[in-house]
């Protein structure tokens, strides 16, 4: 099509409001328009590249037999009930009541609905395994949508739902699946994507992966091991500490410690290292306010996840007020008052001479050893990896932790939702089961952004052909000058017959615009035909990474122009 | 793919909440299930047919130049503020609260969404004429969802929105659009859907069309000439009365007729045909319940949508009570009381010697002479059309009333959104206007349930090949018998290979189980493999509408197979 007609507007300021370069490329490009916070409108070639996308994983969800269906989005509050989770899910749920009063959400994940749809039909074990898909708009209202199309409210969403009647059946087909995503991610043209082992989270089940693209903007802290293949997510992965003891154990005293409250500056003023102090980390449960202690080794941060996992439900960092009866900043294991959840990370075990919180203002201990001080503790993994740190996998001290963006992730779900859906099967022996389920997600506005935030440059987004908004952008210096005019049209038409997505700037506009326009449309191929080029017999082909830059001769034009395209987009099949 | 593998399951009993066939045929045959009233889930066949229509939707809508973009399902509620339909848009727009308490709405047309997308790039008149659509999940939450996918709540809509500097512009592509809606309707495989003239309702604006599936389930009521090329939809079609005026007008009489309320008893007791009555119809307003009496001819009906129009507000038929100082059953236009909105039709302009309600319990005039008796009436049209009523465009007695299921539909929006909304461009004088609007939508999943309830038997559906969920179901029959299954096998990977897309049976049931399968997903072409068939060394070739029944030998089945799917599928396009 010609860009002249091409609805959006394009821009040269980076929006204030953007900390991440893909949105404000976004923006800047006219791909896409804010209609509300972490809702947006998208204009054509934002429609073209999900739409794309959207191809790709259809198709490589049809090669691992899944089957395509269509769910809706407004669904009766009554299967979230059935499963819970009308209840167990937060405010990023939408509820809403139809006009007769009925309860009814906003689908945001939907497992309800892939049981729902299957329940009748997967009654007898000959059935299975089978899978089911849709790419269909989700609404989550996220407390802080952020960077664009990374964390928004509304977005469309590929959800796969797979069925099984065992666990090894189960992870045959997540295996399966996982090379799937491996492949979405590499022909979408971010081959780097890592799987990491993840936290389950509201979805349930016990073994996942998160897909990460590693960049600096992501929202996720990924450990990722330098020796070995261990990758996880810092909400999941483990933290592995190897204690030391002293030989002799002090005896425990009370220190006055005026003024003085961060573990930072106790362990200064004490000229003693953080990894000797016994750090207090307080949280409520949302339920009813009641109190959490959580103590650990001084040097390490608490994992929310993992606590809120053993806790079992949600849970918030404290308030801590006059009445409750902790010292803020000399809160210890001795001498805690009653009636609070007191839990110890594994980093504690086996350790003595710390120091820690009296209960009292002003005042800390010296010498702590739990195992005397406070008998009979049980010790359990609540603390975040660390960089550094040591590999759960292969022991050694080798922890890198990277920022990433979720684009993708798989679930191994267990029967949580058959069994309270009340989904069976009768197996060979006419015994009920309740069949095994996996699931599978890609958000195709992130998997876009994504790709934009680690290919572009300061003038445009760099979009690998396979997802591109058009595969040649066609400028033509000069259009006032009839011969160039006539051999770009020429071109254009030639070009659009062999089946080449082709956008064409003939407008009477400067080079300069035309060339900052079509760095903002980073359409890959890029062909430019001028009156001077025009005398030298030859035309401009180049790429939008600069890889490639020829004058082929006006002969070899459409040719060459074919041949890369071709083979730009085999790159990304490969 | 194997049909032993399709999710869903068929069956033979017809569902007893179905009123419609093609509600029946697609619960029956697998291809949705209800999720809550209005709201379904579709398995594979079905969503593989409304991916088929959408690509032909955006062929068409690529064609006339129109660029795809993607709204949102969630608007914000300030944008309907700003057209003013959050007020006017009565309980069937789904209103939200978000968790910061902002007012949210769904989507269920997106005149607001495409304004505000455009709202900066269309200032200068240089930008224009353009056109966006997109295809998008819908939410409409009906009082009566019916008919299956016929009128629901959820629903995907091809929703087009152009823009334009003049009427003359809009109109021209207008019927571009119109041109572009017939070609879809044929490629989908209903070339018979016509046209009609319709009511703007809700969507503003002062010209539309609706595009009418004439059968008879529809909703729809429409008004066809069969002299001329007139068709309007009842809502908005003329009602053309011819009055004629006895030469002596009687004097005004009351009569004493106890026990009689209705046009009927009245008519039979005066010995008075019902052209010489004079009918009440009575409304009140939705808004403060205030009265609308409407006055027409004893033998027509009163056309709400007329009169909604003409009143400006919602409206409904009269609870009428003790108080309110009507009289039901004997309500004439002499002597009504005060304070209510009293209205003619145009059939009785010109008319005298009429029998009317006399505003007094068992009592009604004779001789009614509306010049003479009220005074400075105005007329206007607020009569349904009839069955052998007087064509409004060639003027002879032609009509005939039809049911018709409305398809699609394309509106002459003029600048009420534009000017609710503050859209305005500056002219080649530099001169301020706000823009002209059309809009354009089409129903994906009613359009498919359309073709259903058209194009069927008692045993299933007869889909098109263009939206066909498969083109070719080849069963295996005797899959046991070794070399009928080897030939079927073959079979299916070289139709397969040619990139026919084919469903493959070969489970070991009964030829019944298969055939009656196969006739529920009603696949246009069929063939057949069987051991019998196989001793004659041929194959059976059919068509699902029984047109083609051949044997073509083992050698020419694949070439015959792809030569009548070509066909089959060149005849949609034609």
């Amino acid at each position: 099509m010609k860009l002249e007609k091409l609805v959006g507007d394009r821009f040269k300021e980076r929006p204030s409001e953007c900390v991440t370069d893909s949105h404000a490329l976004m923006l800047r490009g006219g791909y896409m328009k804010g209609v509300a916070s972490g809702i947006y409108s998208s204009y054509m070639p934002l429609r073209r590249i999900t739409r794309k996308i959207e191809q790709i994983i259809r198709e490589e969800m049809d090669a691992i037999d899944g089957q395509e269906v269509l769910f809706p989005v407004v669904l009766p509050a009554s299967l979230w009930e059935e499963s819970g989770r009308f209840e167990s899910v937060g405010s990023e749920l939408m509820r809403i009541k139809d006009r007769n009063d009925n309860d009814m959400v906003l689908g945001m994940t939907h497992e309800e609905a892939a049981v729902h749809l299957v329940r009748e039909y997967g009654q007898s074990y000959t059935k299975y395994p089978f899978m089911i898909y849709q790419i269909q708009t989700k609404f989550r209202d996220e407390a802080r949508p952020r960077a664009g199309l990374i964390r928004v409210r509304e977005f469309t969403m590929k959800d796969a739902y797979s069925f099984h009647t065992s666990q090894e059946d189960l992870e045959a087909y997540y295996d399966l699946c996982h090379k799937a995503y491996e492949r979405i991610f590499a022909r979408a043209g971010i081959p780097e994507v890592i799987s990491v082992a993840s936290d389950n989270g509201m979805m349930g089940g016990n073994l996942s992966h998160e897909f990460m693209l590693l960049t600096p903007i992501g929202e996720d802290s990924i450990a990722v091991c330098g020796e070995c293949d261990y990758r996880a997510n810092m909400e999941a992965a483990e933290s592995v500490i190897v204690n030391t003891r002293d030989e002799v154990s002090e005896p425990l005293t009370k220190v006055y410690t005026p003024d003085i409250h961060t573990i930072e500056d106790v362990c200064n003023f004490l000229h003693m290292p953080e990894t000797k102090s016994c750090k207090a980390v307080v949280y409520q449960r949302n339920r009813d306010d009641s109190y959490i202690v959580l103590f650990l080794r001084g040097d390490l941060e608490a994992n929310e996840t993992k606590l809120r996992n053993y806790i079992g439900e949600e849970i918030h960092p404290a308030v801590i007020t006059p009445e409750c009866g902790l010292n803020a900043g000399y809160i210890g294991p001795v001498g805690l008052p009653e009636g609070m959840t007191v839990l110890f990370d594994k980093s504690l075990q086996n350790t003595n001479n710390l120091s820690c919180g009296a209960n009292e203002e002003e005042y800390h201990y010296t010498g702590l050893d739990l195992d005397r001080d406070v008998p009979g503790v049980e010790y359990f993994d609540f603390a975040k990896i660390a960089d550094g740190g040591i590999c759960p996998k292969c022991g050694k001290p080798a922890i890198t932790v990277s920022r990433g963006i979720e684009v993708g992730n798989i679930f191994q779900l267990g029967t949580k939702y058959t069994k309270s859906m009340n989904m069976t099967y009768l197996d060979q022996e006419g015994k009920t089961h309740n069949p095994i389920m996996g699931c599978y997600g890609i958000g195709v506005g992130r998997l876009a952004a994504s790709v934009c935030e680690v290919s572009h440059d300061d003038y445009g987004p760099i979009w690998p052909m396979s997802i591109a908004p058009w595969q040649v952008q066609l400028c033509c210096i000069r259009s006032d000058d009839a011969e160039a005019r006539a051999f770009a049209d020429g071109l254009y038409a030639e070009l659009m017959t062999r089946g080449i997505e082709v956008i064409y700037d003939d407008r009477k506009v400067s080079a300069g615009v035309m060339f900052s326009d079509a760095d903002l449309l980073g359409v890959p191929v890029r062909v430019t035909v001028s009156p001077r080029n025009m005398k030298a017999g030859v035309c401009e082909l180049s790429t939008r990474d600069k890889s490639v830059a020829e004058k082929p001769t006006l002969e070899e034009i459409a040719d060459r122009t074919e041949a890369l395209v071709k083979e730009l987009l085999a790159k990304c099949n490969a």
